[in-house]
């Protein structure tokens, strides 16, 4: 129902069958962002806790780098290059985690915060005031109904004034929740697109953030030392393991 | 044991006390070389685990946001502007779930691979090489002890040979199981660097060629787009809740 963007207020009170269509209308809408909502908040979700895990893995990895030299391995003759090496990979992998950590803390503040907000509060606010107003409207009708007996009966005054004062208070407070309603499902309707947009930019500029503390991090002073290490391991790797080889083809054949 | 980098091949023959007592101190390396892996292996694990389920959560926010234009939503007049946006924001969080891809691919292949290798292979080897040595080692001292009975009795020449056969072939059968599981202690001294290394550097490589693309990606234009939709938004979200907090103080007063 293109250009029509909220609910009259004013017509609660008249309450005609047009604007119980008109509510019916933007009940529905309500039903289908709160699905969408949903759907987005648990995607969000697998994202944070995917990072958190990330987080926490890439410390342990690094804990367990930093602990190499503590290690007891009954032939650590050599270890010194070793350890040292690993030293350096673990203070790398721990700044890494740092990164993700960060991370983690800015999409807890500025996507899981906002989106939980709109969830718990606004869409559960509308759950509540559509509640709240289905039992105001039944308890007027059920005013009316014992004021429409009432007629046909010849009651004293007091019973009468006590039916009608029912049926006014119902009504007032019908009326009541029916403004309340409204205006919860008219502020749902401004608040929709901030609600999508602001975990989304919160997300955005969390990972440009992310990208930039790692760049920074990863530069390319790092990438050499990792070229270094690399080629001379190899190349150490390759030696013994040709030696050790041959020395096995040797004793076996005698 | 600092200084000594290798069982002695050739002592295998002789068998002495010392030989023995050498091994025992390798045994002994290559069970701390196994528990240290395996709890690498395990953390390495959980970054796998959590980049994958990372890499899946971002694909299926980037999906959803791009399903938005799809959804039914009853009041929709105004959704055109929301609708490209979204768009926008899902072709950007697609990107970056690719990166997330790539990055898994990467960990896949230069760390989870080499480490899984060299759990699942080298150090298994280690294990099935110990047990079969056992075995050869309890049947060649079944065959001494038959030997030896054998002296105290006066049996037929053709057990005779039999016994003494049989004391040759558990002997060299030892000596054979012997020199393999040597091999196998030595070759892990030189393997444990680059089985530590390699998926480290597989690792470091996989974050710097992830981090390369995410800056790639998210560059300066797109913080720009980013800046401006959050202001629009923020103006036109204040601006409306304003205006519809004044209408509901307005008519809660009446």
């Amino acid at each position: 129902m293109p250009g029509i963007d909220k609910l009259p207020i004013e017509e609660t009170l008249e309450d005609s069958p047009q604007t119980r269509s008109l509510l019916g209308v933007f009940e529905e809408d309500a039903t289908a962002i709160s699905n969408y909502m949903n759907q987005l908040y648990q995607a969000m979700h697998r994202i944070y806790d995917a990072q958190n895990e990330l987080s926490a893995a890439t410390h342990l990895t690094s804990k367990l780098l930093k602990e190499y030299e503590k290690q007891r391995f009954p032939l650590g003759g050599d270890d010194e290059v070793m350890s040292s090496t690993l030293q350096q990979f673990s203070k790398v992998i721990d700044e890494l985690s740092s990164c993700h950590a960060v991370l983690s803390t800015q999409l807890a503040d500025a996507m899981m915060f906002p989106i939980t907000q709109f969830k718990e509060r606004d869409l559960k606010e509308i759950l509540t005031l559509k509640e709240v107003f289905q039992i105001a409207s039944n308890d007027h009708d059920a005013a009316i109904y014992r004021y429409s007996r009432l007629s046909k009966k010849r009651e004293n005054d007091k019973v009468k004034y006590e039916v009608t004062e029912d049926v006014y208070t119902s009504r007032k407070k019908q009326h009541q929740t029916m403004m309340h309603y409204f205006c919860a499902l008219n502020t749902l309707q401004y608040k929709k697109k901030i609600a999508l947009l602001e975990p989304l930019l919160g997300y955005m500029q969390a990972q440009i953030s992310f990208f930039k503390m790692g760049s920074e991090n990863l530069n390319e002073q790092l990438e050499e030392f990792l070229t270094n290490i690399g080629t001379n391991f190899m190349y150490v790797y390759n030696r013994h393991i040709i030696v050790i080889i041959h020395k096995f083809i040797i004793f076996t054949i005698i």
